[in-house]
């Protein structure tokens, strides 16, 4: 027998995604990557971790080493929700939050709530590769819906909703991944008026929207809903570091039902990693980190724009991100990306081809791929681009 | 608008578990708790887990911190085979084992991979009541199979089978929860014949097997199947500290769609808490706490079985666990655990109810509980069932 004959019909929608390659490229010795959408690991706050942890462990063991609520660690909770509140203008009571596994499993548990097979999800096009996963899990039907300058295209989205119903529209507003485009208020004004005369939910990413670099903080779409059908993703991956730990806002219906279906995945979000969390934050650390990495990353986008102006040729465009961690790059049409990127490699850079961002991949223009400016150092970011950019020259040539 | 109009299907079978109510109760001052499945909090090796931490941030923060990949953190991979081998006798190649986020996700992921709307998923009866939410998320219909002193019965297994397609079998073979039963090894044979003669996958989750105090080890039903049906499940959470770092072992094409299916989850569990373990691990302190383990909840499942003997009136009777965690009372026919549960509440004493370990709970028994031994000190064990001996005799007249 072969064991793939037991498996159940929704695995035959699961590819793997174009991550998977990434994670492998980055470990190349040597290799300036703007692949991947890691956090400079020379910014963690490692002192202040050490010590955070050991005060954990040395006071509160009984509890940070124990199973815990499902719903996520109190401390953390009160925190996020006065945060949310004095940084977004968010006010979430407290059955309408809970901690998830990264914000990854906030998108997760959506499509679990509420994807029936064949039900449509409107997604950018481009969008974040590891959101197709739990769509694909639950045998969805993903609809790309097309972005320009300022975010998605809210027209080209109400001519699908005419067409067809539609049950979530997943969005990463700010800083989009990986276009690193931000939605306009009106768009998001609109969105939601849509959301309200088609009866879908919103399912609104943020892990980007604390690290603004320039320009003026917009408001989170779900402020703008008041009817209460917009989901907030929200995660310390990107500001402090990638354990794990995200949250979601949403109703307290959805809230409620939610903790269940976490519990079959994984029980609760390690109390541990919770536990630094909230200690970091409590002590005030958060703010003044998501500073430093403002600057940090400010420079280095600074210094990626600049690069890009020195060094590509005459025909490339890209993006002009206000925050966040990509650009988003177009070369002429006649141009592929992934013919760039395999030549990119044997100069030991690498960047993920545009393609990949889109479901429908096959379909995708060829012309376009995404540059991380965070995770190299300014000089690397510089050198990277110098050696990009000859490569592409050779090939227009 | 409602917006439980816009849930999935399947969130129609997923109810509130037991287990939430339980983790209310824990935390009612001056309790004495035989309920949850918590280890012993004194217990947990906090000196030690304090100088592998800061060691851990100290040396390789930068791995530490980061996104890793979704298979796991190789060190604690590396371990864990040799181990599995040192200990089990099970021959696991490199591809033939991922990390999952405790337990529960190895459970959980099963079921994604397998579990078609409608398919049948024999459990034991009772059996683990967080097994049971993934079931219903993925629309199985889950079919008791009843136990008895030597763990599943096989021959009852066999008439189910007869009569329709079973897609899995779960199993807690070692020091059952909730009923303390051990599988024997005829019937852990008869049950791998099973598999390859009627076609189904079994889950051996085995969360206990490491803490075993009398009796001799027995062989995981894994080694005893050649042919790959077996999904073998194992968690740190009982012999170091519930934070969610789990194993399973199975065929490589099935670690390979889980690995896609865990990225749709939550990426990878947080690398933290897998260097942390792979620390602790390597310095050779895991089966040295074990020992500490069995030394100290040998003892109180001593102390347990014999405040029954002297405390319980006649007719009440209790399984004999070698190991585990848990001790399953059986009263008298006409007796309702409900009832001495509130009781007992009044008492400051929690159990968990029987029935809530029975997928039909309605038509489950209703004149059994679960007591954890584990938790409590030997001195609140006294003295817990004593008032739980004294709440049932006043129900016995």
């Amino acid at each position: 027998m072969s064991i793939e004959t037991l498996f159940a019909n929704r695995t035959e929608n699961i590819k793997p995604s174009a991550i998977r390659t990434i994670f492998a490229l980055l470990k190349r010795p040597g290799i300036i990557s703007f692949a991947g959408g890691w956090p400079d690991p020379a910014l963690f706050p490692v002192d202040e971790l050490r010590d955070v942890t050991d005060h954990v462990l040395a006071t509160d063991s009984a509890n940070a080493l124990q199973y815990g609520g499902t719903g996520g660690d109190d401390r953390l909770l009160r925190f996020l929700r006065e945060r949310l509140n004095r940084v977004y203008g968010m006010a979430v009571n407290a059955d309408q939050i809970m901690i998830t596994s990264g914000s990854q499993q906030g998108i997760f548990l959506t499509d679990t709530l509420l994807l029936d097979p064949g039900d449509a999800i409107v997604v950018e096009a481009p969008t974040f590769v590891g959101a197709f996963g739990g769509m694909q899990t639950f045998e969805a039907d993903i609809v790309e819906v097309e972005m320009d300058a300022n975010g998605l295209d809210t027209e080209a989205l109400e001519r699908v909703l005419q067409e067809r119903k539609v049950k979530v529209v997943y969005t990463i507003p700010e800083f989009q991944n990986p276009s690193g485009r931000t939605m306009s208020l009106a768009r998001r004004r609109r969105l939601v008026e849509l959301a309200e005369q088609y009866d879908f939910v919103i399912l609104e990413d943020a892990p980007y929207s604390d690290l603004r670099y320039e320009g003026v903080p917009m408001p989170p779409i779900y402020t703008l809903d008041t009817n209460g059908r917009t989901f907030y993703l929200g995660s310390f991956s990107k500001t402090l570091a990638p354990q794990r730990v995200g949250w979601i806002v949403a109703p307290a219906k959805v809230i409620r039902k939610m903790t269940f279906l976490k519990m079959a995945m994984d029980v609760c979000t390690p109390t541990l990693t919770q536990a630094i969390f909230a200690e970091f934050c409590e002590r005030g650390l958060l703010d003044t980190h998501i500073e430093t990495l403002k600057a940090a990353y400010g420079k280095k986008r600074k210094t990626m724009l600049g690069a890009l102006d020195r060094f590509m040729p005459a025909g490339v465009e890209w993006t002009n991100p206000q925050g966040g961690m990509f650009v988003w790059v177009t070369l002429p049409k006649e141009m592929d990306a992934e013919k760039i990127f395999h030549a990119a490699l044997e100069e030991n850079v690498a960047f993920v081809i545009g393609s990949a961002f889109y479901a429908d991949s096959e379909n995708a223009p060829k012309n376009v791929f995404r540059l991380n400016f965070v995770t190299p150092s300014e000089e690397k970011i510089v050198e990277g681009l110098q050696r990009l950019g000859k490569v592409i020259h050779e090939y227009a040539n």
